[in-house]
């Protein structure tokens, strides 16, 4: 599937960091930028710009707030051509803190919002692109949230904002091949001007195979992560997207590398992919949050009380 | 999904055969044969009918035969509705050694085939359905095997054989949902008086939207195994599958206490799922046996050699 438009975007530190509390040390950062840098992909995101006075340094890692110093020590000497990206959410950044593009290593910023917060999401995207930021709106939680005020928050940011970009984002890993179709159509009939991006879970398994159901019905910007990193059941793997891709700008190569090299044996210390806990928060459309409960708890494998707790049912 | 027609088919005997020499020991066959026929699942697939004149024995275990009698030891006090298939390969069989479906315990006989042997194919189904056998075809390595001899081939099937149904079957692990689309379409379009099957492998974590894929054009005999098990990479995983038909008569649970209790502790012992190497493998459309061998040695995390020496290229 060769299309000049098509963006990737590598969220392993940021949606990877929600499973280590943003903790990833610099020279891993640093191997991460380099490699997907010679990949030739289009975007890499770092993590989230949080503000200090609402969560402590002391708590989190360095990506919980990237810093423009840090992102500076991380690429700091490494040629690259992929861009900068870190995400905000609604009521947790200090607007005045963010300096002018020109000024700041990051090139973009993505607002993750829900459906019923998009008049702040649009506020906030406006104050980021006056900086000169490329930025998005990435709408979560999109399988539950999708009645009719999911046409009117598009409405409203295709009108009012001037975000580049409006992302499917799949929260609980519970889209289809189906709903996916529907989503991109439904988002792509609204956003004359602007693109449509996918962020997928990999909770059934789908995060590659929805990826691709969005490209084929026409979205171009696309969220994967190395070896499918992130929180719960992780994400679209980055080289599985770029082996599909076919395009000559990517180099799958140094993916290979940094998997073999670093993300098998991170693998063993945090633990993320096909767990059958997220699986089934996927197949019920619900939040991963007991899932992960689950996984930290002595039950972590009894798979048929948790379904039920789930379902409401208890029948055998 | 709900459609009545559709056939569950769960094969983690007879492929999870293809990575433990069909070495699983009776009892945990027969908690498999428990679990299978409590969740409702139509057939259960136990292995390979082979000849012992050809394979011995001693040197594989006992689902590379099924013997009426073993079969027998498995099912025995065992409440099911769940039919037994095994499968054949071309040339390996001694037909004369199957006795009629009245007196044996197995229902269904499937044969694998490559489109080049259809012939064998078709003289070999006509004899077990002679014998009161339900039979099918699984034309293997569909990802390769698709020129004009495979629209012969259907055409030679519908008109001549007398299987019930006709498989897909995804080999390398290589099809992605167009494809998948292309094939059912073409397959439906000229077995009229026949139902189509697919069979996917997991390399590319496609196996279960692949099978989704074959669903809606159509298909209606759906290969899955327990947690995926299977050579390499594995299979469409039987939970998630079950998970989305969401047919009443399927019960997901005894498959997720099979997995808490059994395939956990089994995937300590065996590797199958998403290796790197057998994700490679799909990509580039190749038979997975260099991959499996790559596992095998000192090399198995050496992904970019892999590649390079499956693409032909060295560059970097």
């Amino acid at each position: 599937m060769f299309r000049d438009k098509i963006k990737v975007l590598d969220c392993t530190i940021r949606d990877g960091g929600l499973i280590n509390n943003h903790d990833f040390d610099i020279d891993f950062v640093r191997k991460v930028y380099k490699a997907v840098s010679e990949a030739g992909v289009d975007y890499i995101e770092l993590g989230y710009k949080n503000s200090k006075k609402l969560f402590s340094p002391k708590e989190y890692g360095l990506w919980k707030f990237c810093d423009d110093d840090v992102i500076n020590r991380v690429i700091d000497g490494i040629e690259s051509n992929t861009k900068i990206s870190v995400m905000v959410d609604i009521g947790r950044v200090e607007l005045d803190d963010v300096k002018p593009a020109a000024e700041s290593p990051v090139d973009m910023i993505r607002v993750a919002s829900y459906v019923k917060d998009i008049d702040k999401a649009i506020d906030m995207v406006n104050h980021f692109a006056d900086k000169s930021y490329e930025t998005t709106i990435n709408i979560m939680a999109i399988s539950r949230d999708k009645g009719h005020e999911l046409d009117e928050a598009l409405a409203q940011i295709e009108q009012e904002s001037k975000a580049i970009a409006v992302y499917i984002v799949d929260s609980f890993g519970a889209l289809y091949q189906e709903t996916t179709e529907e989503l991109v159509k439904r988002f792509s009939g609204v956003l004359k001007t602007k693109e449509v991006g996918f962020h997928g879970h990999n909770n059934q398994q789908l995060g590659f195979s929805n990826t691709i159901e969005a490209i084929i019905h026409g979205a171009n910007y696309l969220d994967a992560t190395i070896y499918g990193i992130g929180r719960a059941a992780g994400n679209c793997p980055l080289e599985l997207l770029v082996g599909f891709l076919k395009n000559p700008k990517y180099n799958i190569r140094p993916i290979l590398d940094i998997i073999s090299n670093s993300f098998i044996p991170l693998r063993d210390k945090i633990e993320w992919g096909y767990i059958i806990p997220y699986a089934i928060s996927g197949m019920v459309n619900e939040h991963p949050r007991a899932a992960m409960a689950l996984r930290k708890s002595a039950e972590k494998e009894n798979y048929r009380e948790f379904y039920n707790s789930l379902t409401g049912q208890d029948i055998d």
